[in-house]
């Protein structure tokens, strides 16, 4: 994957850490991997105390740990923040294997006479940037994407690949909206007249602030009469849905397929899970967690609760239920055997169950 | 959000309407907003009279209903029909805000030299029209949008930016296709030949009719031998699939992420609620519901019922289902503890529980 | 549909088969439908021996089965493999209906210098084929689709419009990419660095083996440290997510939004049934099947076995558990009565229930 090369002791000056084996410094490794998975070209990664045994068993040519892995077979790049190490590491590969476009309008995008671009921002082959929006600094707009009348961006974003980012969205610094993406989409509002469904206009726009993240395949639709709200720092995985009206806290995280009806509102920090789901007008606290599967139809839930299951209940709760469903049939049984046997104790006729 | 400036005057005079407070008409509302978060610059619309006390607490520069709201500190707009005076007014925004390509193909576009555009349609740039295709008067095909082989719309279509309409797909007369849906993708038949999956080659089409709407991300897929057929009217939301082979009655509404599987038929009115799916071959009949959640895997749901849960069962029963369900845990331990008793009362020896 | 007309002389001749009624060689038929839609221009087909009942009274023009129908109206074209033979003629069919484009670049791609097109490979209008991307023979890349840096294709690979394989992903042969999917989008990773989600850098790849098919709108993430592995022959659904590092065995059929966490592995011939869902790190044997709506948040499920439920359980335990659920209500209520009953009978006072 990596299709790097590096000794070990260059490495060990790149991340400002110290070689355990100084021997060792000659060492080639190619790329990464997991501490399990790693073999003797491959640099591992230890952060997380739990992994201190899969750390010591590892075949990698070094772990990049807070303090040498005692008993390890491998050698230790000692750093003071692994993870920190781990991820400018990581950095550089990406940035190599995935360089930007050159700055500049390509030949075979359009953009409008009516547009500006930032100083650094690209246009990609075929990409359309529309009358009025407005790109910051270093903007990126991939092959294909589609910017629509009227959008503004901060500075540092990137709207990938055939993304779609409709008419007088607004954009912060560094937000990333991923291939396929649809950023304001008029939100699915309806009235009925004389037995039709018919569209009410959304006049609404859609605010995405700094560092928010749109996954590939996922919505954001506009709001209808005020703006659809996506705070700072939060994160949307693939496939999700942002209704319209909605004001989602800042650092959230969606997680694939989590979606939910308008006007909903989710404080600082809410987790809504694989496949979570969130019905018209519901309210999360701060920190709340929707798990996996979770549907809430109605009403709240409060800062810091977790639940689960559909209809959503607490967590506690639902994991009981959870547990004694599987006795049911089985409970059953046993009721219509009690009621039997007291029938015959107490002489009276035995009550029909089922 | 609107950016727009009226006086309540004007206003009142473009809905046909009459200012209940003539000394207000000089007041100038700049935009929308629901009656409870409406300001002193917005306008509000009532037209249920469940809001009725939200109209008479609002701080709204004037409310649009169908008579002087009582007690309320905002003058009224008396217009016979307030949810028509709505979206003629959300309308005039709108247009404004997204004013529609200018007729003719855009340099930007690829047109097939065998494509046919109706008086008035559009091609946007970097979209794709391929040889046979007809687009009817006014269509629009926003960038990026593809339109393949064949493929004929009516009149006053929208096809929208990033969205995909496949060969031979037939339209009728005002569909939306919204950004980046797909219609026309083969469906997903195949057959096991010598243990391997091998593709069924779906040589049917799909038919839109007037007035439907395919929401962003939204697939509806080619038949098998037949038409895949939205009728007339038809809502569907973003991240829904319709199946090959599927009827779908007028005026249908999937609602996000409503999916199903091959040949299914729904009649005329049906709502799939949010997070909704059913199975191939499922039949709904006029005006069913399928609730929020609700997983219809076989079988059929007769006009006007209600179902929920999964697996689906009728609204009242699962209610029912899901209010007994937390007492589940409880119920095993009673009865675990009636069984001791019951062993004691009848001198026999307890029969093993759980 | 088909828009073809052909007589039953000629067809048996196409197929190597014999009309079990000469004089009516010359009947013309237009096209294919289901036996019991199947009108007197209308060729049927029957392969399995439990719709012998439709293909007697079937009203179609001829059925091309096994053997000649007993008692049927409608003569038949007998072949050795009558699904072999509807395979033959409907991708004749189909291969009429969308000739694929010719070979080339069209005239509105931009294709990279530096990219390598296979012998008869094609690029349609406006796609997009990036630096180091080497299409194989025959490749197509349809209108619209985006080829990212470095991307390599086996020979006879369809990227469909508007689809997206970005950097780097290597596709074997016959892979098809289906419209508005995408390929090697980054994986959901993310570690918290001062309360913030920082992103880490995903610099694994995703490797498509030979005959996979990903389908529209669907989603397949690039690897965290390692490659995503999807292989030979399995064929994805639209709306389905396979997550980052996962590999996905042969012949595996994942079905309408089946989606997945990351790191899951599984077997050859693994069913996911619609809306089935599995968490991160779970694992399948071979042949398993997760049942339609099926959630397997952790664990594994073994070779053969099926799966149903949220969460997911052993098939046949939960068909018991979804069988006794409605009568849980009930229950609830006998279970009181017998506690009244029991009070009574041995004298101790009532224990409170609910």
């Amino acid at each position: 994957m990596a299709e790097q090369q590096i000794t070990l002791g260059a490495l060990a000056a790149l991340v400002g850490g110290k070689l355990s084996d100084p021997e060792k410094a000659g060492t080639v490794v190619h790329g990464f991997r997991a501490l399990e998975l790693a073999g003797p070209s491959d640099l591992a990664f230890l952060w997380d105390p739990k992994f201190q045994d899969a750390a010591r068993a590892s075949r990698a040519a070094a772990i990049v740990a807070r303090a040498p892995v005692e008993g390890a077979q491998a050698p230790t790049v000692v750093v003071a923040d692994p993870q920190r190490a781990m991820l400018a590491l990581l950095g550089q590969v990406y940035a190599r294997r995935h360089p930007p476009e050159p700055p500049g309008v390509h030949p075979a995008a359009f953009v409008h006479p009516e547009a500006v671009l930032g100083e650094g921002a690209s246009v990609g082959p075929n990409a359309v940037v529309e009358a009025g929006a407005r790109l910051g600094p270093r903007t990126r707009v991939r092959g294909g994407a589609f910017v629509g009348l009227g959008v503004t961006t901060g500075a540092d974003c990137v709207i990938h690949a055939n993304a779609t980012v409709l008419d007088h969205c607004r954009l912060g610094d560094r937000v990333i909206v991923w291939t396929g993406a649809v950023v304001g989409k008029d939100g699915f509002g309806f009235v009925q007249q004389q037995g039709r469904h018919v569209r009410v206009p959304q006049v609404g726009g859609v605010v995405l602030e700094d560092d928010v993240e749109v996954g590939a395949l996922s919505t954001v639709a506009r709001g209808a009469l005020q703006d659809t709200i996506v705070r700072r720092g939060t994160k949307i995985d693939d496939h999700c849905h942002v209704a319209h009206n909605c004001d989602i806290g800042e650092d959230v995280m969606l997680i694939g397929y989590a979606r939910m009806g308008g006007s909903v509102k989710l404080g600082k920090g809410v987790y809504m899970l694989q496949d979570s789901a969130i019905g018209n007008g519901f309210t999360a606290g701060d920190g709340a967690v929707l798990g996996s599967g979770a549907k809430a139809k109605y009403g709240s839930v409060a800062a810091g609760e977790m639940v689960l299951g559909d209809p959503a209940r607490p967590h506690m709760l639902m994991k009981r239920i959870e547990g004694s469903l599987p006795h049911l049939p089985d409970l059953r049984r046993r009721l219509r055997a009690l009621e039997r046997r007291v029938a015959k104790l107490d002489g009276l006729p035995d009550r029909k169950g089922d």
